[in-house]
């Protein structure tokens, strides 16, 4: 993977607290001294040439740059027709893995411990095809879209990134018993890639089954691999174990070393520009967005003095369980930085 | 609703432990003289005229006369070809609502208490509609079926057994933003159906949203109501909250009163024939059978006698953390309805 400009990331801040936190995260960056220049672009989609949705040409010739992006929560669909922008941004960039570590953080309480696992979503189709009809009045019909291509890509994904974070196993998840061809492709491709990395362990399991052992034992998970709408139930469910949106970076994937990190809670409008959000999940992702820059020292850094934060209980957010503002929170995060210097 | 043959239920006793639970089951109404005479038949799927698979006369027989069975586990597929039996009794009696109740039982560890709701799941069409293709090589179709009929008939399910059961809320589940028309249509049907249901309050929720907050707080939730897919995925995620399929009821009811109340856990091949099988999910389901019935109060008497016994912990199964025998459980739950007498 090259970064062509090195260092550069298109920031695109997002809406209602989007902009308190994205400006907590740089000035922790900031603190540790992060080589990265922020180029900030606004991609809330315009009509484009024919009518149809797209992200304003400025924000996609920064991104087609920087390769990399860190973005925070946004509002949308902003009117009737307007496109979800998450799944835009995924298909202009064929952000076709998405990759949310969950883990549990010390300090923070919730009903589990010690989870340490990571979801990889397919991204592109699936589910998510968004193609539908009307068969006839009163009978429509939903096509759940499956191709060996993207199934055998996600697949590598997934044990590449076992092999590269020191994970061990992989679980495919699928309801091959109810979706025979479909999610049985996905799961032959799964097995025939498995077959390439013996040294991680390879599993199979039902989406409902994973489901019912995730909340009767987590830690009994690595990596879990799955198709679309599987992906975006589980990450959310795991998400909840451990704290919520609130804590948990996600990070989106594409081909070449393309990427956009980002923070997965809405917008907050009720506390939208008083001081009082939470950071946590965009500097988690960003963190992510480091490691993925190959720049791990400062992620490791800036992770510490965030998890120390939280662990410590002195400086928190309200919704972290302490009376503390944005500011402060993240003025002791760079406090503890520069106290590592 | 009228029962031809008041008092005659179809049982189904299933493979690996379904023999031994479905005694117990049967041990304990003789000891609580709940007014039933069983009907045992074998369900497991023959190949009928034309090669379709069917489930044997006699079996359907009895079901056509009773409209209730009971059922244990059963191990399917049992050959290549061979059809879920699940799939197929839900299919053949038009078994439309899949209803499991979650109430965390007092005196089980869990990582939750207090959780009390129901998940009403369409058990006819959606996912499980078993239509796909392959377009072209590598590329493959599924498609999730949904009509107008299907969803207004489990809306109303999910409202009047909300009203029967002194219920409060119900919550449609769905992924509209993403599969507009099909679970638009799903909505939409729900949204008319509570027009008619003032009493009841009324909201809807995002699949992923509903599994994060279900991990967070379960006790927010009261009656859920979703598609096929959706209710396999939170029946199984609910049952792991309050101690997994070994303590869960179930029931698949159809119109006109026909039902088929059943274990939904395996059939533990392991433990099979050693007098170690846990009876309750069997139990419990047998428990929603007789309020089906209209016979509550030997329903409540059988509910009361398994609750102490897990409370008091002195007769517990293996897998509820005790040292005692599925039939040591078994008599200790028929003492109790003894001495209740
Ligand atoms: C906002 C929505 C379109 C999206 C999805 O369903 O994928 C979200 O839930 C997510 O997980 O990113
Ligand atoms: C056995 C299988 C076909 C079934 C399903 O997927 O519906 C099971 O998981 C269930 O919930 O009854």
């Amino acid at each position: 993977e090259t970064f062509p400009l090195r260092g550069t990331v298109t920031l695109i801040p997002g809406d209602g607290i989007g902009p308190e936190i994205s400006s907590a995260v740089m000035k922790i960056f900031e603190a540790a001294k992060a080589p990265i220049r922020w180029e900030e672009r606004n991609v809330t989609a315009i009509k484009g040439p024919g009518g149809r949705w797209m992200i304003p040409p400025d924000a996609k010739e920064s991104m087609d740059r920087s390769k990399i992006g860190l973005k925070g929560p946004l509002k949308t669909p902003i009117a009737a027709g307007h496109p979800s922008m998450n799944l835009l941004l995924r298909k202009t960039f064929d952000l076709y893995a998405n990759v949310r570590p969950c883990v549990s953080i010390e300090g923070y309480k919730t009903p589990y411990t010690d989870v340490n696992l990571v979801t990889i979503r397919e991204n592109t189709e699936g589910e998510y095809s968004g193609i539908e009809h009307v068969i006839v009045d009163g009978v429509v019909q939903s096509i759940k879209l499956i191709t060996e291509d993207a199934s055998r890509r996600i697949a590598e994904y997934a044990f590449e990134y076992a092999r590269n974070n020191q994970r061990t196993s992989v679980t495919a998840v699928h309801k091959a018993n109810i979706m025979r061809m479909s999610d049985g492709l996905f799961l032959r491709k799964c097995r025939e890639v498995a077959e390439n990395y013996k040294d991680i362990k390879f599993t199979e399991m039902y989406l409902d089954t994973v489901c019912l052992n995730m909340v009767q034992d987590p830690t009994q998970f690595d990596v879990l691999v799955m198709p679309n709408l599987y992906g975006d139930i589980l990450s959310d469910l795991c998400a909840g174990l451990i704290g919520g949106l609130g804590v948990t970076p996600s990070g989106n994937i594409g081909a070449n070393g393309v990427a956009i990190f980002e923070s997965v809670h809405g917008t907050a409008p009720d506390i939208a520009g008083l001081d009082m959000a939470n950071p946590t999940a965009l500097l988690l992702s960003a963190v992510m967005m480091l490691r993925h820059m190959g720049l791990h020292d400062y992620g490791n850094k800036i992770q510490t003095a965030c998890f120390d934060t939280i662990r410590d209980k002195k400086v928190l957010t309200k919704d972290l369980g302490g009376n503390s503002k944005c500011s402060e929170f993240t003025a002791e995060i760079c406090r503890r930085i520069q106290d590592m210097a």
